[in-house]
């Protein structure tokens, strides 16, 4: 197995043949019951170097009745190891700062400070060390070089550089793998114009961002009257939210940019986050087995599901020595394949990608409800403008569920009857999706704001709810409402 | 000479004792005489350099007689060697897009793209090899090591992640200082409350920025009630924009973070922009002679003017080898000077900064204004509230000049005659600074934007100026104008 040791030690120089497939073919391409086998013995190694150099971890254990020493199988670390979740290391950091007792190198060693970007809260640091940062490297590296990512491709990195991961680690990846790297960022007012700009002008091979971001782009294009498609993308690699492994979005960034689409991301936390990614000829994401230990775990047990069933990524860091991370709970929902793929890694496979958070999730008369599922449902409607809120209210006697949606400018334009008639549309949607009647009203494309970064789309507000109910049964669909909760102009 | 060569190849490993004033010894503080012969000798190699990889060079030097082996002389250099200005880079890029003809290293080596961020014409690309990359990093970590920065340090980098190279080579010397490297950025909505908060909580032991950026945090911090003394920082470099020499504005910013304060930077097409920077020891900025050759110039002329005297520096690359600047024209102002420095180093001087803009400057009445003198001016003046814009004519039978000067919070809670005192205060400065009468209007604190970078203060529009100079007449000063054009709040 190539490169195969803990800590990594990577040759910096080494880079495959153009013409390869892989840019390590026995690590990508090997028997699963091997690479378990291998896992199993990295696994042991990850947990007594963590054990020794982390308070957080032999507290943990220690309370659990766990030692490394345990392990005597897969089945063990699943069973044994209780899972971390964000909140543990949270409150380490609070105990512990800046970094938490989990930090198991000299502070020394650390490269770059992280951290989540929350604004309530305690944010998490994240401290990654000089070595753990070429990991990375090399880890996305490879990853891009699955997707067909080669050196002298032009990589614009679309995404803001600041506490965020995303941004940073496809730019290590970049660099790694030799490519251009164009590094233009987002988030200020103006850049995405500019953006637009840059990308006719420098024409990159290859795009990073979230897919709201992207679909932004593409209508900032528009407005210039420059086509997406002359930006000439080949490849475009995602993360951040869920998106692009949604057909209806993916397809939709397909045809916009013409440019062949990729998922990946775990977590944040997880960095190397390309540990889940989409390849050249294998659609959704691959676990990336070598890199970071993915279980998908039921929500209730926390152990592994079979293949073929729904639960929650539970991960694991194989190489990661500043902070590693041991059964970290993503809370995020998926569903997990171990059949082969087409790109003939063997590495097991999330075909929807990560479509939903355990605690996005919904309840609405005893249906489960996926805001995701809405949202790939309207991007299958013809005439959806492109944006759409969700307002739920779960204290009433009887649960209630507003959608908010935009029609396109053919169809507002065209006056009551065609809205009325998307609006019906979009009912009998719904219900098919969700299995549950919805109150659905339609509003003019571009009246909901856009964001650059992961889109919020839920608001779950009793009080909220009811005032526009009122509001609707008053007026009828179509009638401006005095104020919105998500900030939007109503429909003039 | 340490690590003399080109190409450069730098030891990465290479590091001083803790201890050591000097990264480079013999480098930084041997005899001038020596250091020209060098620099004599690499600006031979780097001319042929130029002459056989850039046809930019070749057709502008055939042009204009001149051919590498002419230099027998640092004077044969500055004399016969042309100057190149940004629309001479822009011009060639249009020609051969996207990079110019005068990118010396094959397309495949590029290992970074950035630019200029202007919104109007065509923006420049620059296009640094992977060994540049290598050679900024360098530098950078040199010269931060004579400002007193120490690997263990923590670096917080707050200016955009762009376009711009300010950020990019302040992080790629961080990285290389061995520091720990907190890339926070700037420039999207709610990022300077987030910062002053990670600041609060990371207490990182430096700060790299705009001057104007860094007194719109402390102003922040101050809304937030945290003090920005409680950021601890030890060491505050700012580029991007004059500020950090100017007495007033340095002492402000000592004062508020108790911090010490060091100016750098020349232009984002020189990068390494450190090359002027200032060092523990020594005021103002030296210029890192063995890095970029910089000649402060004689507008007119081109040719070296006297230590002591004012000039524009034109700069030339002793160690890029992607997109080698030979003798490009900054159009910046500075006074520099050639004198024992107290950190040793035998470096000229600008113990001034750079002040201000050739082409900023203006004229009214006969009189050179330069909009730093203003600026300076006004930051003397106790009850300044931190902001104003300067509006001027120059097409009027006779030449006007109107202020609008914020007041502090006191003097402007204090009334008409208070705010009336201050605004004759503001107008016998300006009279005593610029040697001219102007029309001074005094605003409540707060009313004019902000900015979190390069601050934009001078408007020069005739119809605007007697528009509002009308107004004024009308209401007398501290009326409410109906529409500023720097987009600010009149005063209630």
């Amino acid at each position: 197995m190539e490169f195969w040791s803990f800590p990594p030690a990577y040759d910096e120089n080494f880079l495959p043949e153009a013409g390869d497939r892989y840019w390590f073919p026995s690590r990508e391409t090997m028997p699963v019951v091997e690479r378990e086998r291998a896992i199993f013995e990295r696994l042991k190694t990850v947990c007594r170097y963590a054990y020794e150099h982390a308070p957080f971890y032999r507290r943990k254990w220690d309370e659990a009745g766990f030692h490394p020493s345990h392990l005597k199988s897969l089945e063990d670390f699943e069973t044994r190891v209780p899972v971390i979740q964000k909140k543990d290391l949270r409150e380490a950091q609070d105990r512990m700062p800046p970094f938490g007792d989990y930090l198991c190198v000299p502070e020394g060693e650390v490269f770059h400070i992280h951290g989540t970007s929350g604004t309530t809260g305690r944010p998490t640091a994240f401290a990654i060390s000089r070595a753990d940062w070429r990991a990375i490297a090399n880890a996305h590296a490879r990853i891009m070089w699955g997707m067909g990512l080669r050196p002298g491709d032009t990589i614009c990195v679309a995404a803001i550089f600041s506490l965020y991961m995303g941004s940073w680690g496809a730019l290590a990846g970049a660099e790694r793998l030799g490519a251009k790297c164009f590094p233009f960022g987002a988030g200020a007012q103006g850049m995405s114009a500019r953006c637009v700009q840059w990308l006719a002008m420098l024409k990159p091979t290859a795009f990073y961002g979230t897919p709201t971001y992207a679909l932004h782009l593409a209508q900032v294009a528009e407005e210039e009257r420059i086509s997406p498609r002359a930006f000439e993308l080949k490849y475009m690699f995602f993360s951040g939210e869920p998106g692009a492994s949604i057909p209806a979005i993916r397809d939709k960034l397909q045809n916009l940019f013409g440019a062949k689409v990729f998922d990946c991301g775990s977590m944040a936390e997880m960095t190397p986050w390309m540990n889940v990614a989409g390849s050249a000829a294998t659609d959704g994401m691959l676990c990336w087995q070598d890199v970071v230990y993915t279980e998908v775990c039921d929500p209730t047990t926390l152990r592994r599901v079979p293949y073929g069933q729904r639960g929650t990524p539970v991960y694991t860091h194989l190489e990661r020595t500043s902070q590693p991370m041991i059964r970290l709970l993503s809370g995020d929902l998926t569903l997990w394949v171990n059949e082969p793929n087409p790109c003939g890694r063997t590495y097991p496979r999330l075909p929807q990608g990560i479509f939903g958070r355990i605690d996005d999730m919904f309840t609405i008369r005893g249906e489960n409800v996926y805001p995701s599922e809405i949202d790939k449902a309207l991007n299958e409607l013809q005439h959806y403008g492109g944006e759409h809120r969700v307002i739920i209210s779960r204290a009433s006697t009887m649960d209630e569920l507003l959608l908010r949606v935009e029609a396109d400018q053919e169809t507002y334009s065209n006056g009551a009857a065609e809205i009325e008639h998307f609006r019906q549309q979009v009912e009998r949607k719904m219900l098919g999706v969700l299995g549950l009647r919805s109150v659905v009203q339609i509003l003019a494309p571009g009246s909901l704001p856009r964001t650059d970064f992961k889109a919020r789309r839920v608001v779950d507000d009793r009080a909220v709810f009811r005032e526009i109910r009122a509001q609707i049964e008053k007026t009828g669909p179509g009638a401006a409402p005095p104020r919105w909760p998500d900030g939007s102009i109503g429909p003039p």
